[in-house]
């Protein structure tokens, strides 16, 4: 498996683009991005489970009851949540793409992010769906990924291929964040592209399992979106055999998604609204995996923990207190924790106490941009791992004023 | 029922003082405090929920299995957590301080606050022990309750008296905040005293029901503190007949101590580390009252909703997402939420979606220092009340360097 470049386009027969319709005021950002398949694809999603939910998670829905999927469409500037005319502009937006396009509107994934609970109407979308389909090339992803964007910094692409029964595969995924994160069975925007042959069941169940370890364990601000959604479309053009059981295919694809989907992880945790650092925390010697992956997220989600490591501060108590009411099931007289970056490990408590530890040597591992939090429970053979952002002054300065 | 001066001493024979013993380098404020009945009192307390305990607790459990107390230890500085020889400490601490004041060590209630994780030795407590007893006064509450206070900015007390049975009973209580505070069960350190008589299996009772409406609908932060802890003292000295089982005199005396943490709820929300704004959030219409929690305290711990109170922003969206993901049962599309201060009060959201309203008239509203934000679910009868603070600056930058 190698990583290769193109994000949503690499995989074969996917073109992609971005525009600016007028959603946002600002002509500077694009606000109108589009994926399509040039034959329909096998599709699987999975969507927020919070009880709000934007109006295209449940176009989208229905859309994808049938497994199939030729195009997608999303805006940011504007949540489409919470509106009286939400699903009524979703499905003219859907409408209006297939007439443009010449496929179905059922075959027409629908998507939004930004403020929840905004008027909107349709006319943007009238405005910038020609112009939005004749930007549509093989080299439309970073336009698209830019188009998906809120208070991201960065574009998140990626994109590998691998070998499958003598075909190469292809993967490849878009991604935006980055705040209102902590995705709970889906994640935030995400759209992944392959030109492998898989069944809709297969797909599905690849995407499925694959969540619980790579979205899940992001968190930002332990605020779960209205609008979170994974969606991979499948179109089969590289010709592979179809993976339609699970076997060796299906677990070299599994792979593969796997690294595409934690680079995106990690993409969207180090652009965290106003992080300075990425943070990893890494969970050995569980009971259980769902032990590991409390015990990882609690450490993640810690506000202290979190402002802690933005002061490069080893102040290891946080880490422990975080394990303490994570809900997972450990022995606190056991826990080890070291902190780790490019400069260097240090141990900083073991068997849940105070070590000595170089307080100087300490700060200059936790000044760099990327920290591993190491956490051994000693308790058994599960592990997991979660990603996140350290708290900033810069979050609260975008978060005190994001809509106005 | 009357509202007085006088804090943990209000009560007939509760005396207190304060001291620096030098757990703080600073000797500008005192870190050792004391509360003491001149009789044994009947005792009750609650725990943090946290699996890493704060050795003092583990110590103090043991000293109230009995249901009898007669003094109060409490230091700041230190959080005696996660040190080999914690609990040896907290035992020496009861030892001193029992022998110096001529009482059993069993009566002896030990707490602690600061970092976790320090190294502690009992020799500030050898040195301050006798200095400590010799500030007891009748005047000594306020000394107290700077003792045991941390990053706080303002001391806690309250105290009020009422009538039962024609004698006069008074309830006084300090607290501590300011920050690891979402308690589960239990609350940062809170100590009450009251003179009324009362049987240590109803001032349990009368507690741990007070606390699931009161400090549990409390959070500033999200992180449950490892030494969270409230403890009653009931010295009996009022003279009323005891309270032995439930009925009006149970109800009075609930109601009273009810009035007496709800202000201490209200002062620690408002002195949540780095807040400028204090935060109620009131739901009413909830199908259960287990619904009504859950919502309320979701929305006071969503660090958006916290943000853009910070930055006054009506940005009720939020409010809306936190809700959703709470885990309440509610139906989303009939949510009404409005924004209220002393100015006035707005409605933002009817039926889960978005209403004309002034942008300028909601800026003055939430610009003021304490806001309520006011949910109804018009889904049943059940109501909640949670308490919190705004996120700021000021959080991030007391909390990148607490420890150092």
């Amino acid at each position: 498996m190698k990583v290769i470049s193109g994000g949503v386009t690499a995989a074969k027969g996917f073109t992609a683009g971005g525009v600016h319709c007028g959603i946002r005021k600002s002509r500077a950002k694009r606000d109108l991005g589009l994926i399509c398949s040039e034959v329909p694809a096998t599709a699987a999603a999975v969507y927020t489970t919070n009880l709000v939910k934007g109006a295209p998670l449940l176009v989208t829905k229905a859309h994808l009851a049938d497994g199939v999927a030729q195009a997608c469409i999303i805006n940011s500037g504007n949540a489409n949540t919470c509106n009286a005319n939400g699903v009524e502009i979703a499905e003219k937006t859907c409408a209006l793409l297939a007439k443009e396009l010449g496929i179905k509107a059922e075959d027409v994934v629908v998507a939004s992010t930004g403020v929840i609970g905004q008027p909107m109407t349709i006319e943007p979308f009238e405005k910038g769906i020609k112009p939005l389909v004749k930007d549509l090339s093989k080299d439309g992803s970073p336009r698209t990924a830019e188009a998906i964007m809120t208070t991201d910094t960065v574009k998140k692409e990626i994109a590998v291929s691998f070998s499958l029964g003598g075909k190469e595969i292809t993967i490849g995924g878009i991604a935006k964040g980055s705040g209102m994160i902590h995705p709970n069975m889906a994640t935030m925007l995400v759209f992944l592209t392959t030109d492998c042959a898989i069944s809709s069941a297969m797909l599905q169940k690849a995407l499925s399992t694959d969540v619980e370890s790579t979205f899940n364990m992001v968190s930002v601000d332990g605020d779960t979106s209205t609008n979170d959604m994974v969606v991979v479309l499948a179109n089969g053009l590289a010709g592979n055999a179809p993976i339609e059981a699970e076997g060796e295919d299906f677990s070299l694809f599994m792979q593969a998604l796997n690294s595409v989907t934690v680079s995106l992880c990690k993409a969207l945790a180090a652009d965290g609204e106003g992080a300075t650092k990425f943070l990893e925390c890494t969970v050995t010697g569980a009971k259980t995996l769902l032990d590991a992956k409390k015990a990882a997220k609690a450490v993640i989600c810690s506000s202290l923990v979190k402002a802690a490591m933005f002061g490069s501060d080893a102040n290891w108590g946080r880490v422990l207190c975080a394990i303490g009411y994570s809900g997972a099931d450990v022995d606190v007289t056991k826990v080890d924790v070291a902190f780790s970056s490019k400069v260097g490990t240090i141990s900083v408590c073991e068997k849940g106490a105070s070590v000595e530890f170089s307080e100087e040597i300490a700060k200059e591992i936790l000044s760099e941009k990327e920290i591993t939090i190491k956490v051994t429970l000693h308790d058994g053979e599960a592990s997991s791992v979660a990603w996140g952002s350290d708290l900033t002054y810069d979050y609260v300065r975008i978060n005190g004023d994001y809509r106005t």
